[in-house]
């Protein structure tokens, strides 16, 4: 990925490199990149958080792969990255979200919330003898006025998205949501889109068994993660319009 | 393993390399590979956690050797790795456990103590001047609910297995648990599939008076390593299965 | 960038190089360089800040890449160079407000807030195990007595510009100042200015919806964000403007 | 005695190998193979600690060389390695010992002392800044209920023998315990073992003057260092069987 | 500028070279000589300090680029070198000079506040994690006694001078004042003199708009910095006299 | 004196070499042989230190040359080394000394204050940051029982010997001691076999001027350094011995 | 200065060379070796100092390079090397001289101060993160008894000479005071010896008026520094037999 001209200049987030870049954050993005693809869509009546865990084997409990959490009743979010550096930040989270509610009697904003991670993040990349946290977050919530979502990344940067994904799977996630997202679109059709993003980067181990989905809609303002009989439904739907899709492409490829 | 690029990456906790890898929690892994292998097998009515601790010198005392250490009545914990690295953190599971009972009086949940154990290890993988545990766990325990197998990895991440091993052994022994495996599985056949296992890749030294075996069957909630008698029993049993099992095998070899 | 003879006296901000450099300082401020244009052009009756977010996708928030500031009622702040870097500088400096407040019960001067944000950077480039920050900021302010228009680096240097631009169009954006300048400048010609600078390096990419404008007047002495529409309005000018400009330029070339 | 490819790795006992390794507690046992030759053997009514301190020079006082130490009253210890991190280990182990009694009135279980000396040397393996003890320890003690053979390594690793040697001389030396030991051996047989088994590796310098022998018999409990004349007693026997043997032996050589 | 022979030894602060140098010490004192010329000259009634602060730009406002300070009443200071190690030398001299009035109720001593620099500034060479300051600072002032000026380097050495010059143009400036300075030299005339020298090493862009000086005269015992007329009447002098003799000069050349 | 594989592993005294040395302690040791030779010889009726501090010019004062220290009314101590390191280690060993008499009001045993410099020493041989003393001690002391003769070298290890050396000439020495010491010494012998062995490598330049020579007597139990008259008394009787005996030699050689 | 070899033994004061050597003590010493050249002398009715500053500008006040120091009534004391490390050395000195003054009310011993400031600069010779003092200093003073004159080294040895010198005309002054030198010189006559020595390394740049010139006579016990009237009386004399004796020389060189 770098030539050997910035050898050296990568070892240390206290280290710039000569054109002014901190390699190892960047490197910790790498981490990231290398993680399972995680989604995330705003819709007019809530947020959609969606993740493909992609178990292979049967031996191991599939819901012990944590890749989606609840922060708060009103906040979720889902992880890509170092699984240890996830559980960190997603307990961070928890505790900040009740800090609030401790000291202030209400729910902690979601914008407030991605900031103190971003905050807590930071400060792994300013100093010498730590290393930046290899994960990036995904943070849903519903705040009295709209619905939220947030993109956190291993420099402490914060940017907030109608839809965006994180992991190995970002670019042709992102290329999709691009092309069919709108403004306009209801949760359980952005549930949809999400299922068939992560459909388009499955490599035909699409199983709705490893497939997490957490949602919050505006009504309620709870988030919960959907119970698998739910999930099997939306991939049911997916799966058949993907398959009818996927062979349209086959014939392409095949001329 | 490594190519020269990667060198200079690979000398601390605090250095990601370019491709977002942390070198020496890879590493630490690898001394759980050099390892004894110990397997874990959860059963419809308990679990079982077996070693083969392989003892070549009859001037040893082989109980001296602990792979399969008791955490609390109703927890058993076995190891691979660096030894002195598994006393720290058996220790550290202890202590756990006893501070739950005395604050809250009550046994401390498994998946609590794994996630404690985690965080534990963790704390290793994110500053400068330590190195990581060169130690995996399995943890076995009854809830009040169900039977529950963890692993924990040198990185601190945390997976719920049906069945697992750790150590040198661990590719062949899961290849076998991936056959053989049922989810209705009985305690006293998952320990027969364990030792199974472990006869698998004993390369014509499996003996009784060296393998421990530790149960914790759903009825008791009493965590137990197994007497001697008990072990032979089972060896016995399994060596004649394998005995026979490896002939054909030999015949298919000798064509 | 730098010949192979700077190697190793570049690798931190406590080691000088043979010439008298601290190279971590001077790759601190090619951080910046990299970043996005921001410009501030001070008036006879105000001063402005603006930023060209650049955003490329419409699946992000433009709002959420925050470039300007406000941290005080009379002060508003813009910044180019890492993201986090900026957010760290944009807090301290409304703390620094707040405690001025709080001690004298008055708002604090904008060349004193300008110098504690010095000060503050000055000590990451002095001790060993931190690194500077990446980031430069224009305050803009209006005193007692007059409008106030700084600039910081990440060395800590201060300077009072008269109209400056930081990041990557830094070279380009000045040479425009320096022709089209005037000392008796009203606010609304400075807005256009800036605007007729962004634009002269947007690469075809000039687009109001991704244009940020901060604004004091010395009527209101109140730093203020202007509205989407009021953007609109200043970029319609500017860009009928550029286009007849620019196709003269056009015609140039073209010979 | 390392490849090249190793280089690097084996600076701090903060990084592991690509394979898992932490070479500078691999280096400190070596630092414990080229020290004396130590041997520990378990009878049936006690345990015995034999070392060849191997003076070559009238000038020195042989009991300043120390080998063998009193821990308590009924432990003794032998050492082999840097001779100034052994003493601060038996000053450790001597200390422990004293707070078990002040703290609960009776003497500490040998197991016990073992194990508190193995955290100590551990803790010198897991953080920067220091060094793992070169000194390897065999403990010896007897139990309410038995006669106990402790070993412990620079790694903080505990194993329990029946016999056992450490120091230059160990692999010569276990061969012959692998032949000779019996499980039924009598404490005065096995101080001959010892001796015979120090004889092995003498290069034709074994002296009783400089032999050291510490046991602690079952029915007293109290560990003792044997008087010179009850040495000359032993190593008298011991000679007169080497010589017969040692002919035997050249015979065959010479054939 | 050096060897490589002597690479290693000049990357700390805390590294003698093998000829007894502090290479970071000499690379700090690089940073002073690549700033602007700072001159002081005594005279019999004062002292004067003068900066030529060689601004190209319009768009800068002159007077943010601080190059002479007052320190107190009755002491001024010149600095060059980096602006914001400068910054931080003039606050502490400030400090110090305050603790003075406070602590004794009278103004601090020339030679003292000197003296309280150097040693500041020594402090960052004598341990590690630290830089030296790259700045020299000159410090002119009246005591009971007499007139003062002294120069601190980044060492922390201290001298006491008639008339010097720090930054890039001290060796041409000390050859004019070597040969014009007179021991009974009247404050304006060495202003005259202070001017010369700048004049001299500026290259055609001589300009009384960014010079500034500083003086304190023996009768009132008050620093002050010369308003611009002042500056100006002075300049026009000095600019008719070095005209001529350029004139000289360039038909000496022109033969 | 050693090659090039050992590099890098004897930089740090918290690194093993793969042999499993501390070469820094080792090198420490070498710069005891580099010293001055001091010699102790233990009688039956006492303890002699003798130093030969060869001055070699005359603007020297020969007693500012410490060598030979009087540590408590019952002990001395002779040095080697680092001269400054020397004086640090006497002066911790007065205070211990000192500790003891205030602490229970008797004088401290000679092993015991022996002990007590190593473990001073040792601290210096085990953490980063610190260097080993390069000094070896030599500590005479008459307890209630008997004279003691006591070595420690820089690792902190400590043998007693019945005459040893160290320095420079330490091999030379002990090979004379080895011929001539005899157990039933008495004191006067001890100091001219002493004598004799400095004599032996002084290379021609043996001079009573500067040979220092501290004694114990067994009836006084007090530590004196001898008067000069004293000491050119048994080096008269020396040097006639020896220039007899070196022609001896010399005629031997010329043959 | 050094070969290939001693690389990388020479970077840090906690490293030893594998001959023993402390190259950073070393290289300290260097940096006395470029100082000015310092000389003292004992005489039978008190001591004096000698420095010859050797200054080449009138533009520098001479006296602002003190190389002299009174550090109390009865003590002077001067310096050779870094000037900075000087004046933390001398004002070291005279806070222990005034503490001894307060503690005990008397005069501290000479001796004593001396190994005062030795304790000092060893301490930067033995921990990590410091460096040595790159200066000598010679003290001179009276006690009850007698005059003394001492010298320490970077080292934190301390020797007591009759006469000696330090910085880089050591070695030709010393030969100087190896013949001229006489035990019953009386301190005019010392200090005429001074100024002939340093005067035959002056480079025929010898000149009252930078020459310093400290005394401290039996009789007053007061230390002071010659008035410039005194210093060149006795310049003029040496000046006058040095004409005569270069002559002679000249005239031998001429043959």
């Amino acid at each position: 990925m770098q030539a050997p001209a910035q050898m050296g200049y990568d070892r240390a987030i206290t280290v710039f490199s000569p054109d002014g870049r901190l390699f190892q954050v960047e490197y910790a993005r790498e981490a990231v990149k290398r993680g399972t693809t995680a989604v995330g869509i705003r819709a007019i009546d809530g947020v959609a958080l969606l993740v493909d865990k992609r178990v292979t084997t049967k031996l191991l409990e599939p819901e012990s792969i944590e890749k989606i959490f609840q922060i708060d009743d009103h906040i979720g979010a889902a992880t890509s990255g170092l699984v240890a550096d996830a559980r960190v930040l997603i307990d961070h989270a928890r505790v900040e979200a009740q800090i609030n509610r401790i000291t202030y009697d209400e729910p902690i904003g979601i914008e407030e919330l991605a900031k103190k991670i971003c905050d807590f993040k930071y400060a792994y990349t300013q100093s010498g003898g730590v290393r930046p946290f290899g994960t990036s977050l995904l943070i849903a919530g519903v705040d009295d006025s709209r619905a939220r979502l947030f993109e956190t990344d291993p420099s402490g940067a914060l940017l907030e998205y109608k839809a965006t994904a994180i992991g190995s799977g970002r670019d042709d996630t992102m290329e999709i949501f691009e092309k069919k997202y709108a403004d306009n679109i209801k949760l359980e059709d952005a549930v949809l889109l999400g299922l068939e993003a992560l459909h388009g980067i499955s490599e035909g181990l699409f199983n709705a068994a490893t497939i997490e989905i957490g949602v919050i809609e505006f009504s309620t303002r709870k988030f919960r993660v959907l119970a698998p009989s739910e999930v099997e439904t939306y991939v049911d739907k997916v799966t058949k319009m993907q398959a009818s899709e996927g062979k349209g492409k086959e014939k392409k490829k095949g001329k």
